[in-house]
């Protein structure tokens, strides 16, 4: 087992690296540990069912709490109010992880790896999931965590990380600043950093077992198109490297807020490498990552998305709030607005032709709704106040009145 | 399969029936459907693996999200912070479910046999969790769904209740107005009532399947104490069914707020029946019941605690808190106030010699933190704003002292 880097292929040894020593490029984890199947029904119910195929030497460094294993579902009610679609679509639903979001799979892989080469805290840059994640974990392990995020993250996503007792940083400006600001207190504290961009190979390595899970899921035949909430990348190459485990590949389809697209940018432009993004401005934060000064994340994640034939696809936020009520009123799940970004671009691809009305698809719903309850409550909704509960007759004509309204 | 009074023994027939006939008491499920284990892995994978010993007759009437089957772990570094302790502390994690909390398991199992029963529609009086989870299920058949919850609802589930589309009236005063009113929109609407107190013995049936997985995870070996956070009581019956299914028994122990605890206050008295609370008052909006109208039901509670061996246990609002913060930062679990009661339950029990020092006791995580974000918004935390991420050495000396603060 080593490090090796996507760009030059260069060699490392199993250390905690960040970056290509000779060119500065992404790092992968190459081998696998090869560890027993844990005896531990704990973790025989997590992703760690397939310890053999992470990074970690030995089960006591293991740190879980039940994450990955999470349901793929078909979703016929969203199925039929997509005009004209014919074909299957299924949410692998990623708001089930521990803390709520897909996150969790990259925390306790970096995490029990990070406490087994003998670190003794950890950092994490995060738009907020990441944070959350990391701050559950490293409580359950007993470790300090310095969580570093944008001043302007959501309140569920904030209150979250306080309450596991994190020393949280709230850094004014966007997301590369608190990216910027992990990396040095990582190096001056000594810890591990646990920012889930690119940045820590052995916790992007465990995304690779999502893709495992959808191919299990749908019998070993891959679907045409999965589509991936997309800020730089990890789970882009997650999905697609699980996918070829499983000796399957799909369009792999990277969805950004238009507010925010410097990958989508690049994909429209032909261009080879990805630019930052200037102003971010979308109600996603989970995906509000302007790239700037790690462009080579999403120039990697834009060379895996072209070479699956996939493309890469800006939604705007009103077409995110609509995918968050067809997700909540159509099939009784609760995501925040990144996690219903894919339910937004599936709607856009098939009107503009870029889906066949056939295809059966995966959409990643990566974070739960709790996490921004304040994109919901602003939304139209058939709530009443009944002041006087024993005027039955009275309430039951409000309640006909509500039932029939179309909203 | 038949309904049974557990009061009087009277059987009816397997229809929507919310109380005996012949003498109003509590009405449960008596008998096994047999439906075959279910082909469909997403309903494998949920509480719907055990379909045989559920009320549903016909695998088509299942309305599932992957509810049950939670995970439950050792609490170490709990175990460890509680002084003289030397004994097994079990989670079991019902924050889990689909929706947040354990009502999924109820809401599940009632809509579905309420469905096969042919029900057009489905009403829920809630403190808000079995309202959010009986708004997401509706959503994902397609039924149309009324959610009754008191006005002082935490904002969190609102949102949830809201944003699954179901009509949301807000009644003030306490749970028991809103329980009143459910019961007469099911009648003149002629929807089935989900509401989760004994009410609708289909639910209540499902929480057997929690007791099986306890014994199923503890290698079945039975604990010394289940510890569950009680309204009305269907855990405790569901924990209590289970058990029994696999041979077993424990103490059980009825946890409730000090600001509305019936069911105490009649084990404490030495009282056969339960009364009526006047004047609810407790952060723990989940089992805030005052039960009046609907006293029986926590009579019958009282006689299976008193049953087990077992016992009721008041805890203050200061005590909840502790618990949630015990929870979030030893174990990484983010609980609402109610989810942390037996948490609450747990210490105070130990150090009034209620529970040996060697107890193995499981405790019941019923609902999620983010159900109710206010109550850990406001507690102290160790959280900095940071206006110059570039100074770095600043910043960095502002973690050192962050990290080394005792809270």
């Amino acid at each position: 087992m080593h490090l090796r880097c996507v760009d030059c292929g260069e060699r490392h040894p199993p250390a905690l690296l960040y970056a290509c020593a000779r060119c500065g490029g992404v790092l992968e984890v190459a081998g696998e540990s090869g560890l027993a199947a844990p005896a531990d029904p704990s973790l025989r119910d997590s992703m760690w069912r397939d310890a053999a195929r992470l990074g970690v030497l030995e089960a006591r460094h293991i740190v879980s709490m039940g994450e990955g294993q999470t349901p793929m579902r078909r979703a016929p009610r969203l199925e039929a109010a997509l005009p004209g679609f014919r074909g299957e679509i299924w949410l692998k639903d990623e708001t089930r992880n521990p803390s709520g979001s897909f996150k969790d799979r990259l925390v306790s892989a970096g995490l029990s790896k990070a406490l087994e080469l003998g670190a003794r805290g950890v950092v994490c840059a995060s738009s907020g999931n990441a944070g959350a994640s990391t701050a559950a974990y490293a409580a359950r392990a007993g470790v300090p965590a310095v969580i570093v995020v944008p001043a302007h993250t959501p309140a569920g996503k904030v209150t979250q990380i306080a309450a596991h007792g994190a020393v949280l940083l709230l850094v004014e400006g966007h997301y590369s600043r608190s990216y910027d600001l992990a990396r040095g207190l990582a190096e001056r504290h000594g810890f591990a950093n646990l920012t889930t961009t690119f940045l820590n190979p052995w916790a992007v390595d465990a995304l690779k077992l999502a893709g495992l899970e959808i191919m299990e899921r749908l019998g070993g035949v891959a679907p045409d198109a999965v589509l991936v909430p997309t800020g730089s990348g990890p789970l882009v190459k997650g999905v697609a490297q699980g996918l070829g485990l499983a000796g399957a590949a799909a369009r792999l389809v990277a969805v950004q807020a238009a507010g925010c697209a410097p990958i989508v940018r690049a994909f429209e432009a032909g261009e080879a490498a990805v630019t930052a993004w200037d102003m971010p401005r979308t109600i996603a934060s989970g995906i509000s990552d302007p790239l700037i000064g790690y462009e080579r994340d999403g120039t990697y994640t834009l060379r895996l998305v072209r070479n699956s034939g996939g493309l890469a696809v800006a939604v705007e936020d009103d077409a995110l709030r609509r995918a968050m009520r067809d997700l909540a009123r159509l099939e009784g799940v609760y995501a925040e607005p990144t996690g219903a970004s894919p339910v937004a671009a599936l709607r856009q691809m098939l009107a503009a032709g870029q889906l066949a009305p056939e295809a059966r698809v995966v959409c990643m719903i990566t974070g739960h709704g709790f996490k921004d309850g304040a994109a919901f409550a602003e939304m139209p909704a058939r709530t009443h106040r009944v002041a006087d509960p024993e005027d039955l007759a009275a309430v039951a004509r409000l309640c006909d009145h509500a039932l029939a309204e179309k909203d």
